[in-house]
């Protein structure tokens, strides 16, 4: 086992790895920019290194920093969190070329799997389910037309190269393909020198439902029951849950067998997530691979209770998975809200200064709170405006729903705004409760009928 | 289901119930004393009514005033928490008469077990194992010789209606028994009215084992995995775990038969503690039963998911338990250390003052702490020194007391003194690691050490 492992992320995520490595009696190194010199993470990691300037780019992102300060303090491992560079292929190569253990996948694997048309392919030759669309490279609007028939409009022409919404164009019916097509295919030629393309079925009224996996070095690879993430705001998650409602035993199981296979077909090392989408019929859709730690690992943790970020870096330090597929039950239901420093009345907008009161509502049973929030702390402009996750478990999802509107009703942070009222609004909305909602729902359906209710409130 | 429920109790006992009908959708009234207008309980509740002065004679003992602020405010229950009055049989039997639920047991059942060697009586009749020796009243000195021969000393000649350390003698070998006979008889006459005399072995190096059990209205009793409070200072539980670390599957299961027999024998309603002395045979000797909700119910909530307070007020409210034995699994080891407003260096001293500043390690999994603390409370002279309970959930008892180690390291209560840093040597202990530890442990083999260590620290 490892005697010292870098954290190279801060707040939240760097809090809860340096508390498993605590508890597994493994020395802690955090990093941190100037603006966090006076964080939690820092104050509560064996050691602390200063990485660089405020500005993620020159500090959290700084590769070069970050592995001078795991070497030279003598880490022999680095743990990525999330965001920041968790999915840097080239930093997790460059760890493995200064002899540092990257608590995470191969560099090979993130790569892979970062290029979706390759993820999809791969996904493809093993069976794994894909969304409905081209099967290989389409060379022109007539044989576009030819899939899109098959599959049913609407549908996504896609540069296999694509990213960041560039070379891709929605098309709703057969008229609209040719323009499309020239349009897209220009477009990629441009941006990626790679005219490649790919058709998508655009599907609509569909869950996000992500599996958690892990994967050991020896081949031994488990699941763990779904999580629902389509509460959605600007692709960011809102709300999490563990399980889906909607999702019978059986379909948990074939999901699972699914998720394993799709890590298998990768060779996949350690804890990743597949997303898929999930449409009316309860057919499963990949979607990506996130191969990293998500945020919302409380919800599974919460649900099994395995502590996932210790199951990691065992699996990193060459161990065996310390559980089978059948060790690994699940009992009752876990919600998760995220807390952000945001004004949620006036459009979100990020909201910064000292946390000049502060009271988490910790106790009673099935309650988790994670965050790196400390009375006087400040919060900077410069970072992911998240400052807690608030979860709750209940041997139902009424229960769970109850306990949560209880935790955050008490939940105390002034000095900031927060999303708090829109946390307990969602709640409180009769399609939240009953859990059939689709990830279009919050910001087609909720998000209207918040802003009236700001609106009249502020009216008042 | 009850509308509003009053909390008879004050602090953490209040605040843990409170919480719990806020998630049942039940309002809840606090009571108060003049001491305690600001506390967390008082802020929790939907209402909240003073029921007196500072003094616990005058406010949470307060019969009278209490039954008042629950017909004033309407109040259908009330919840009389741990301590204070929860073993009041007289309160019990006024609430019934004023048309309130009392939220535990009959006021028959809690007379009946308060008194000990009724009970005792009560579960020879039962075949409950009990502590060797007599079956009957005592009437000299030799039918007690002839008991404690068989017995073997040392025995405990005790007057059946003494209390208190009262009408008690020890009585090491068969010389000693006469007078020892004549004194204990005699105190119990002037003390009690009453020289009914009973004699019991002495136990040695014994375990202090107790379980939980619920039996509702309909006859349905489940029993919990035991917890082990063997480490005490003066008669104080200091930490306790769940499950025992040296009882075996098949031990566990007849000692929760064993226990719910003795429930059935009590016709006993809603939550109780059997509480069992083990020898290092393990063989079990029933010593009382509390007829309450405990302290320490937070480690079997941990490791078996169930939410006591919530099950309790479905039972008082004449519904059925929502659980079968055979749901009752349970998972990992549950430790909790009470963190008491005392100067653990200075002979345990109580402290108290303004908590002017305030760190509770809430997040990652496996931990819960249960408090009525915030930043800017006063820790009044005038009630029980316990702060918080900090409990850790492991996979396995070790994982569990390396959380808790985490846990502590990371708790900060500034402005009175605490005992956490005598919580960190126990755990630090090597008796305490292996988990074989008696009842007189913490007293005759810690606490010299401890003091050994306090002193060396203060001549540096």
């Amino acid at each position: 086992m490892f005697d010292k492992v870098l954290v190279a992320n801060r707040g939240e995520a760097a809090v809860r790895i340096i508390r498993a490595l605590k508890e597994m009696g493994i020395k802690s190194v955090a990093i941190y920019s100037v603006a966090d010199r006076d964080s939690l993470h820092v104050q509560l990691a064996d050691e602390a290194v200063c990485v660089g300037a405020s500005r993620p780019s020159d500090s959290y992102l700084n590769i070069k920093n970050i592995i001078s300060a795991a070497t030279g303090t003598g880490a022999q491992a680095i743990h990525p969190g999330y965001g920041f560079l968790s999915e840097s292929a080239e930093f997790a190569s460059l760890c493995a070329a200064c002899g540092l253990t990257f608590i995470g996948p191969k560099a090979e694997t993130i790569d892979q799997m970062g290029n979706k048309e390759h993820a999809r392919q791969l996904m493809i030759k093993h069976k794994v389910p894909v969304t409905p669309g081209s099967r290989d490279f389409i060379k022109s609007p007539e044989e576009a037309k030819k899939v899109a028939a098959e599959v049913g409009y609407p549908v996504l022409l896609k540069a296999a190269a694509g990213g960041g919404g560039k070379g891709i164009r929605q098309v709703k019916e057969p008229g609209e393909m040719a323009d499309a097509f020239s349009l897209a295919q220009n477009e990629a030629r441009l941006d990626f020198g790679n005219d490649q393309m790919y058709l998508e079925k655009v599907l609509t009224n569909v869950k996000h439902i992500e599996v958690q996996v892990i994967r050991d070095s020896f081949g031994s690879c488990v699941y763990f029951p779904e999580r629902d993430c389509s509460l959605q705001r600007r692709k960011q998650k809102v709300i999490e849950e563990s399980p889906c409602e909607l999702i019978s035993e059986s379909e948990r199981e074939k999901l699972g067998q699914i998720a394993v296979r799709a890590a298998e077909a990768a060779d996949y090392l350690n804890t990743g997530t597949i997303e898929f989408l999930m449409d009316q019929d309860h057919n499963f859709y990949f979607m990506e691979m996130n191969t990293r730690l998500q945020v919302e690992h409380t919800v599974t943790e919460m649900v099994t209770g395995v502590d996932l970020v210790k199951a990691q870096i065992l699996v990193a330090a060459g161990e065996k998975l310390p559980f089978k597929q059948a060790d690994l039950g699940f009992k009752g239901n876990a919600i998760e809200c995220r807390i952000n420093a945001e004004d949620s009345s006036r459009d979100f907008m990020p909201s910064t200064g000292q946390v000049d009161y502060l009271f988490l509502p910790v106790g009673n049973p099935g309650m988790r709170i994670d965050s790196a929030l400390y009375q006087g702390m400040v919060v900077s402009p410069f970072y992911d405006s998240m400052l807690a996750k608030i979860i709750a478990l209940g041997s139902s999802r009424q229960e769970a729903v109850a306990r949560m509107q209880r935790l955050l009703n008490e939940l105390v942070i002034r000095g900031v705004k927060t999303n708090k009222d829109f946390h307990l609004a969602i709640l409180a909305d009769s399609e939240f409760k009953q859990g059939t909602f689709t990830n279009t729902y919050l910001e087609r359906e909720f998000l209207p009928r918040w802003k009236e209710q700001v609106d009249k409130h502020e009216a008042v």
